[in-house]
């Protein structure tokens, strides 16, 4: 199975440029699920039913998320609906509202979403390695593959999750820092890892946003509210695991694509 | 100019990774000048006069540091004799031994080479865009080109200091996270940017240091002494920039390089 | 000069009681001057003009601020004016719009009011330490006697302050806890110091806030509005300070008083 | 049964005052059982088998640690053992070496002892509210009351789980800012609550610590080693509650004493 990924898609220019480049995307990885780290989908906060469906239509097959997840209330809706492939952060405290984990079936081959944070410079959720733990014992006979986003600040964090789950999962993507990084590799066990597949959206902006607004709180420390930067251009990271029928992966291809203009994407 | 920078160096590994690939970075990237990382350089914390001395001896042009600058107390006395190129974070309060600035003449072509680090998730330090400002005053007609070398853990606030230093100096680039980015690009005014340039040593730990340690303390948050690791592959990230006559740069070019053990490099 | 100092006022409630126990506080301390913390003034964010101008009205001589200045934006229509006696924390950098220090005067003795916020825990903002020496140069020859509230979440941070300011001003005393502590004490040097003076305003919420709502947040990690407590209790933490006419403070006294509810304060 | 409860123990001069003082405490307050915060005891870092038998011998009947636990390595020796009346806190992962409670037995009155730690501003530990859930469920049937040492850097953390708690333990006190706090009450639902009950040991360090290397770390975040201050006066907060015999309280008084040197104590 061949999966790929996009970064944390940054509002209206984000979802644009995804509608836009899918078509090139898939005629470059042949993939057979197109995931996608959704947490900034909505004005660069969050998530809603809308912009979900969006993604979807355009074709992504599972959303997952990150400390934005609840920047919009329609995303109580969206799962207490349960319609919408979309996962959240698996180590949120136990009732939290939404999946800890999706499957994407193709051809009988069942691949299982999960999104975990990081606790480093971050909220205290629940210890994110226990929590995988957990889901991999719910998940046996229930999935063929696990593809984990692994949405985080900190480098050792996310490489301290990768070699933990290396030979148990099929790959360790990172999301959070809207930059990629060029480490992609298969670790020893055969777990694809990235620490970071970057951003899909404007590129001239600060992670996505207007960089005056930016510039202004980082000098001032005075508050301000942050739009999504709709002008200059734009980039998508990207990141193609291969996986084999057996759960291993065998192959990670990272690139990060940038125009000048959401036009001449 | 041709500047070559290597991310941090980490340990024992990462000195002798230097001596070994260091003639064949020469050989495909022509530098005038190498700039490297320093602050894991002596056993993956801080640095001393014998380290620098080696670094310098196998061709290293100036040393900057970060958050590890003060680990070893050898480094004092390396700052008290102030002969080798090593300068530590900038924006240190004033007072703080070492230089904040170093300068590498080549045919008469002035490089400022300047460490600043960053403050989210950092010690508090002074405002590194102030510091900059103040920096660059002092500089002027005593440096053609200004290379900066930004220690910090969030990219925004990476992203933030080359917007604000677009035109202003010929290249913000990033340490800190060992993660190599692929984001280089030249910024409209002329600066060339990368987030982080990754590391020079291990590439089998976590961030350089023994994953059985960290992972040890990352799942029950019990001390213990991180060592730098000295099995299996090792990596290189570095980062080439073209400066022309006028300060600008024109070029800029990242790459991580990598090997199954340091005999192979 | 005798100083009355009252902690953070928090919403409607610590307003009302204000109005309702300042006459008492005033037949018991005898002050001269009055000051206060009203960064929670309105409804628990920040401050306005016409909250401002009500504190006054009740008897409010000057009044400092916190991490919470720039909740409400008619906060820089207040600096603007410049007509009402409220500083903002000292160390925000040069160029932010409000005062850096109020001078209330009694019979010719000039009492200089200075808010500075602690960076532990707390923005980057800029050093207090340095910040204080530039203000004590500024005010050489214009004032008598130094008061400052330190607005700061670690303890250390206000200890040395006070440590460091000792014989260089009448008093250090802290607030943002929203609890009073017992230490007052006068140091050798004739500081008066305090670590926190505690609350203005309801007694039975968490730090005045529903807790309802802080608790569902603290389980859960969702989002949610916090609304000032309007039921229950109130207490006051008030602080006395007596300055002699070199600037020494001579003595120190600090008490909390609680009402079972706003009737019966 | 009455408790007497002791703020952290800060080395020698901490363990010298208690010796001294106790006797006193005693005569004042007639406890049943005298609790302590030990987490400083040894040098100001931890403690140790030694440390800890010299507290029981001075007359503590259980001793409660925090965020220095593993300071020494003897610790782990002291909980291998299991003989001595020192309890970690209890939110920890599983695995973690020493008991996350002890019972204190007098008259048939079983009085269990909990540690917590908070999770503001300190390691992301297991959820001290859900851990406190499970443990109370453990201890039915096992325990008549139970204390909570709340070992935590903000105030709405320890408030939050003091209502959280309320009507289900006998009380919630806090340690760890090293200054006690004024706010000693009975919440509704009978459970004893006080923010901080201060510290044992030198009064005129920062947190008992030489206040010359604590400011200029301050100044220069240069690093240093901290010694304990063993000259200038000592300090010990204290707090006594009164649980009645279905585990409610009666009564909660807290006090501060301190003295010019640790000879007059
Ligand atoms: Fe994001
Ligand atoms: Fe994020
Ligand atoms: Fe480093
Ligand atoms: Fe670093
Ligand atoms: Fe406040
Ligand atoms: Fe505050
Ligand atoms: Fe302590
Ligand atoms: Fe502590």
């Amino acid at each position: 199975m061949r999966v790929l990924f996009l970064g944390d898609i940054v509002g209206r220019p984000g979802r644009r440029l995804v509608a836009a480049v899918l078509p090139l995307l898939r005629a470059r990885y042949a993939p057979d699920v197109v995931l996608a780290n959704g947490e900034n989908a909505a004005h660069g906060k969050g998530i809603t039913r809308d912009v979900a469906r969006q993604l979807v239509e355009a074709g992504i097959d599972a959303i997952t998320l990150g400390n934005h997840t609840w920047d919009n209330r329609d995303v109580f809706e969206l799962f207490a609906e349960g319609a919408l492939p979309v996962v959240r952060p698996a180590n949120y405290p136990p009732g939290t509202p939404g999946p800890a984990f999706w499957i994407v079936e193709r051809g009988g081959f069942r691949l299982a979403v999960v999104n975990l944070m990081g606790r480093a410079f971050m909220p205290p959720l629940c210890d994110p390695f226990r929590t995988i733990d957990g889901i991999l014992r719910e998940l046996e006979g229930r999935a063929d593959a696990v593809f984990v986003d692994v949405h985080a600040e900190a480098t050792a964090e996310k490489q301290a999750l990768a070699w933990y789950l290396d030979g148990r999962v099929s790959a360790v993507v990172g999301t959070h820092t809207h930059v990629p990084t060029a480490d992609a590799r298969i670790l020893p066990g055969g777990t694809a890892y990235l620490t970071d597949v970057g951003m899909t959206g404007p590129r001239d902006g600060i992670l996505g946003m207007e960089r005056e607004g930016v510039l202004r709180r980082t000098l001032t420390y005075l508050p301000g509210r942050f739009e999504v930067e709709e002008r200059g251009g734009v980039e998508i990271g990207v990141c193609a695991v291969e996986i084999d029928a057996s759960g291993r992966s065998v192959k990670i291809e990272s690139a990060r694509f940038t125009w000048d203009s959401l036009e001449e994407a």
